[in-house]
């Protein structure tokens, strides 16, 4: 399980480039690589996210002794909206700036909203009743992610509401999360 | 041979991201969102259908002790079919919803029943007279794989005959097909 | 090495399925299918030369027990070329039917000269006084790669020569080299 | 950690290839190959330049027996800017040869610039009084990377200042250290 799932999240975080560029026949390839910040700003978001996801990912399977039916069904479910989010950077990537903007964030907060609630959905799944979790991990090392994973449905489910009034804003929190999280999910893999 | 098809079952799946857009110039961001579900759709499907195949693989290598040079050509085969996936299911995002559905829709279907025949032959290969399969392995093992293989080709034979009628119920059958043999394929993995 | 020059095969291989498509506004969705099938003969083609080429690559590395930084040097350029297929296939999917057949047959054809070129360069450099083959493997086993590398270029050569004259056989032959040599290369994986 | 860090630099390597492409409606394909030079040579100098990185990443972590929270920080960032090489690649094989040949090749080498300094920032930060590093390792393999890794800055940011003045120079001096301290960074990995 471990080596799709690896290779899903390297390969959704490496295409994401892919998604960024300037039309070939462009006459100011300096201000046109400038005009492209949304796109820089979207990679390096989206990026970052996928990175925390991953190491998250990776520590909670470290947790576990085996796996079930479920917990594979979920688990894929969760590998299909990481490798879904290249395409609402896209669409944040090419709309910020133009009057496609609030759809965009919209579109881009929800897509995190619901791989906050899977994500969640697939560690309660495993947690509970330590379903899944091997008989030596302590109680303290579930309640530590617990904690971890804890604020990322109300998080994301904010960057959705701030959507709706900055799209901007909305992009900035989603990036300032991702920069604060990234080095505190790393800890786990000590 | 394990990392080389785990790379190609992963990539491919992640790929079919790269089939989802809508037009750079797009003046209503939102609705045009909304007009992608035949992406959606597709996406979904192929990306758990993919989860299938790759998880009866990896079940049924686990079972066998060599390989021999029939078998790798097969294995090839079946890998160049999954690799391919991609095309028929970005026909279908594209042409769900005009008049090129049924067309779209039976060259979707085609390239799963030759999937599914390939997958059979390569299966039917390493278990008769357990040719490449591990002495330790019990019969019984075999015939669960044998009972899980049996329905492919003529599931996805249904869902070509279904395309012909009616291209929109042959894709939610494919749907179906892959959320109820998921979580019976993850069965294989515990 | 082997993480990194498996992943560059596997994920060179899949990439081909995104130079397949057909104009999205098409109005014959059938057709259009069938008059893409020189993009299928070139996505076959190319997908199991790269095929014999891993099994190949894979094999050799598995008789050494060294490497040195020309050998480094050396099988960079290897995975150079071969992530490079997807480029000149395309270029045979896009004109095997036009005008542009023999230019791009010539290129398509000339790359592959040049991989079984770097190739036979990458075999000879380790096994040229068993520079970096491990001791215990027989001079026998060296002489069957010997053998299974010596018809590279001459091969490929003879097809770039075919290619002048009638780029639809350079094609096809390159198909029966791939078909034929896949199940031998496969040999050495037992 | 590492198995996201090698997926993350083959996918970028293989990505590389996908920006080379002449237009599907070529007269003269020929001639439009050979056009293309700019897009062989940009994508020769990134496909090196990677392997490089990628070879001395493996090597660093290889003397390594814990990571830290700022580290998997930093690493994420290199992994960032590595995945972003194929735009600016693509920027450059699009525009060498005209009036944007200056911003695309200023936007190229600022890459590499940025990239050097994180890859020097990600071992100093390892490096320093021994803070990651093995208790087996010998001072004197410390030295030997802290010499490999010396030139990268003032290298790339000579590139930089030689781009202002002459874009092809910049390129192909970029071509020359890949070529030139690709076997020399494999060094490391016997």
């Amino acid at each position: 399980m471990e080596t799709f799932s690896d290779g899903v999240f390297a390969i959704a975080a490496t295409l994401l480039v892919l998604e960024i560029g300037i039309d070939e026949s462009s006459r100011d390839v300096g201000r046109d690589l400038l005009d492209l910040w949304p796109s820089y700003l979207a990679y390096a978001t989206t990026f970052m996210t996928i990175g925390i996801i991953w190491i998250n990912h990776h520590h909670t399977v470290s947790l576990m002794v085996r796996v079930d039916r479920t917990f594979l069904f979920v688990n894929n479910l969760l590998l299909m909206v990481i490798a879904f989010l290249p395409f609402p950077t896209r669409i944040v990537a090419q709309h910020l700036n133009d009057d496609g903007a609030r759809a965009a964030t919209l579109a881009y907060a929800a897509t995190l909203v619901v791989t906050a609630v899977i994500h969640q959905v697939y560690w309660q799944y495993a947690r509970r009743g330590r379903r899944l979790i091997a008989p030596g991990v302590p109680d303290s090392a579930l309640r530590g992610v617990d904690l971890a994973y804890l604020p990322g449905v109300p998080m994301y489910g904010a960057v959705l509401v701030v959507a709706f009034f900055s799209p901007l804003t909305a992009i900035f929190l989603t990036f300032a999360i991702a920069a604060f999280y990234l080095p505190s999910a790393a800890l786990f893999e000590r």
